[in-house]
């Protein structure tokens, strides 16, 4: 039994979670969640589910549902994300809240011994050297929850790290990879949030048709997989069949593929090395797609990947810079106050601007975050 | 250092596992093998490597060489392949001679303790149960020398067998991928030879279009892997990229690719569980291909195919008689005798008239294949 914590429980993870969790009733125990404002999709997980903790944004929520659920103690705000990352009785800590809200409960949970299964990117793209540093010192594993990362991390079970030639991340291209840089100039925030492959929620879909969600993934990989860059390549693959290879030094690619569907990565993250049966996801048949498409990488059509890499190479506090102005200038795209091209505008003029601090405490990308935040709001 | 066995030196295997071991002399030493008649490649050999035992096809020759090479114990026949397979110094028997001739050299060296590395398919197709019982027995692994069970073989790396659902074995299709039923009736000897993807034995290369090859690779899989039929698939994919996959029973799918080259396979049964470098190999970039193609396969198009599973089902001898007849009337066909589709003709009549010994004993096994050849030589 492997009793979990979850953060973020009410978006598209963390509700995928959930279903993971139900089906495997007598493997998995929730323990621990937090959710934002939905508070009528966590009075469903509570009519099945009877945690130790819940976090909510609010203390008015939380307040009101104490009342109501007097077995469960109720907190709130970033510090109910920490309790609950911490809830002495999880195994498991599940962070898929977006953003890098995510860092800190994940710091504080590596530092409680839990092990992480990761689903922010944010945590590893902006803080990954510490990550992955407290993680090693407690001996603590992290496992990704996406499908890219987890079809590595399956290409590599049974394997010898040091054996890996390359990293070859597959991309479907996103929303709007049919079309070039100067039809790109005026899509719409309703265009952009209709994937092909995958539904998810917008901040993803943003980033997937930008690309940056690649580019988070090539700087999470960097972590993870502790590679250099340049054995980090990205594949174009419109079907998203092939989540992910790892081509070794002999030559021989492995790699792990299926139907789009979370709850496979969620699974195998909560069971890894284990596989449990999963009967609900659809049989991959290769026969019924016929044919699985290749593209070389276009750094110039998909220029926020470019930046992705320009700035892991660089290091230090640049990653922080670059996430965090996407952030808000995705939210700014999605608010109407941008075009879809000016936000990898955006994110080149708050990389440029930035004096990068090396090896970064936790307090300084916090204050490189809140500063290119700032930054990048004036901007509009 | 692993020491090396060698029977079949001089075919596509066998010179493809000395250019390996050429290529790691630091790790492998050759200090048995088998030729044919194919002195000159022999001696090429002898030139680099200096084995205890070398067995060849003739008395003859074996005398000849012995006043050559004073260092070397000089063998030949069948009972030659056994003292080769059995040398007392090798830890691994690598089993690369064509058809049935390789099952008693396996037996034997499995009884030495030796780890088998099997590119001879007819070991398993006629005897897998007398074969895996004893290695089994013996605490001996059987390791795959091809493309598609060595790709499965990488595939269930660090994952529990019991968590698979399905093994799907690609095939190119051979030579006549494109041709239909009616159109097969007239092809020649020289087209048959003529495969698109692999460069391979004349045998295998028109078992590569009749399907027999795949069918072969199926009864194989049965029993390397230990799973029944109804869990074997096999999937058309001209290119061969895919060389297999493994889904589990939580919808995953692990496939192994590569460009064709069976050094890779080779190594990996030589190394495994590790993996050395091979930098010679072409390494894959699947932006060069641009589309991976797959198509169901066709039974009734590929009517050995449907033999093959036939006679797996049925069991005991069948396979030996599927596979001793496919011999005959291969040659037969190389040979003229016989048109093309007359292949699985011959081989369904074989079949047909046979009755079955279940278990059967390595003698019985022997008697029922010479029975299967004498047959099927009277037919023409």
């Amino acid at each position: 039994m492997r009793r979990i914590s979850l953060l973020g429980a009410s978006g598209s993870i963390g509700t995928q979670t959930i279903d993971v969790i139900n089906t495997h009733q007598e493997e998995f125990a929730l323990v621990g969640l937090s959710v934002g404002r939905n508070i009528g999709y966590l009075r469903e997980v509570l009519a099945n589910h009877q945690p130790k903790i819940v976090s909510v944004q609010n203390k008015e929520d939380a307040q009101t549902l104490a009342m109501e659920y007097p077995k469960t103690h109720f907190t709130y705000g970033s510090e109910g994300l920490i309790e609950v990352a911490t809830e002495e009785t999880a195994d498991v800590l599940v962070n898929a809240v977006i953003g890098s809200v995510g860092l800190e409960p994940t710091l504080q949970a590596i530092e409680a011994g839990k092990v992480i299964a990761l689903a922010n990117k944010e945590t590893l793209v902006t803080a990954g050297h510490l990550v992955m540093n407290a993680a090693r010192e407690k001996g603590v594993p992290v496992l990704p929850i996406d499908s890219e990362h987890s079809a590595i991390y399956q290409c590599l079970n049974g394997e010898n790290p040091k054996d890996v030639e390359r990293l070859v991340i597959t991309a479907s291209g996103g929303s709007f990879r049919d079309l070039n840089r100067s039809q790109l100039a005026n899509v719409t925030v309703e265009d952009a949030l209709n994937h092909p492959n995958w539904s998810m929620g917008s901040k993803i879909t943003i980033d997937s048709a930008t690309m940056m969600n690649k580019g988070l993934e090539v700087i999470e990989a960097h972590w993870l997989f502790d590679l250099p860059y340049q054995k980090i390549d990205c594949l174009l693959h419109k079907e998203s069949i092939i989540h992910s290879m790892v081509e070794f030094h002999d030559g021989s690619v492995m790699a792990q593929l299926g139907t789009p569907d979370m709850r496979v990565p969620i699974q195998y993250a909560l069971t890894y090395p284990k596989r449990l049966s999963l009967p609900q996801t659809k049989r991959l048949r290769l026969e019924e797609y016929q044919t699985l498409h290749f593209k070389q990488m276009d750094f110039e059509r998909y220029h926020a990947l470019q930046l992705a890499y320009e700035a892991g190479k660089i290091g230090g506090t640049m990653t922080t810079v670059l996430n965090a102005a996407n952030e808000v200038a995705v939210a700014q795209f999605l608010n109407k106050q941008i075009s879809f091209l000016q936000i990898e505008e955006v994110i080149e003029k708050a990389m440029n601007r930035h004096n990068v601090i090396n090896e970064p405490t936790l307090e300084q990308i916090q204050e490189v975050d809140v500063e290119t935040r700032r930054y990048v709001d004036s901007l509009n």
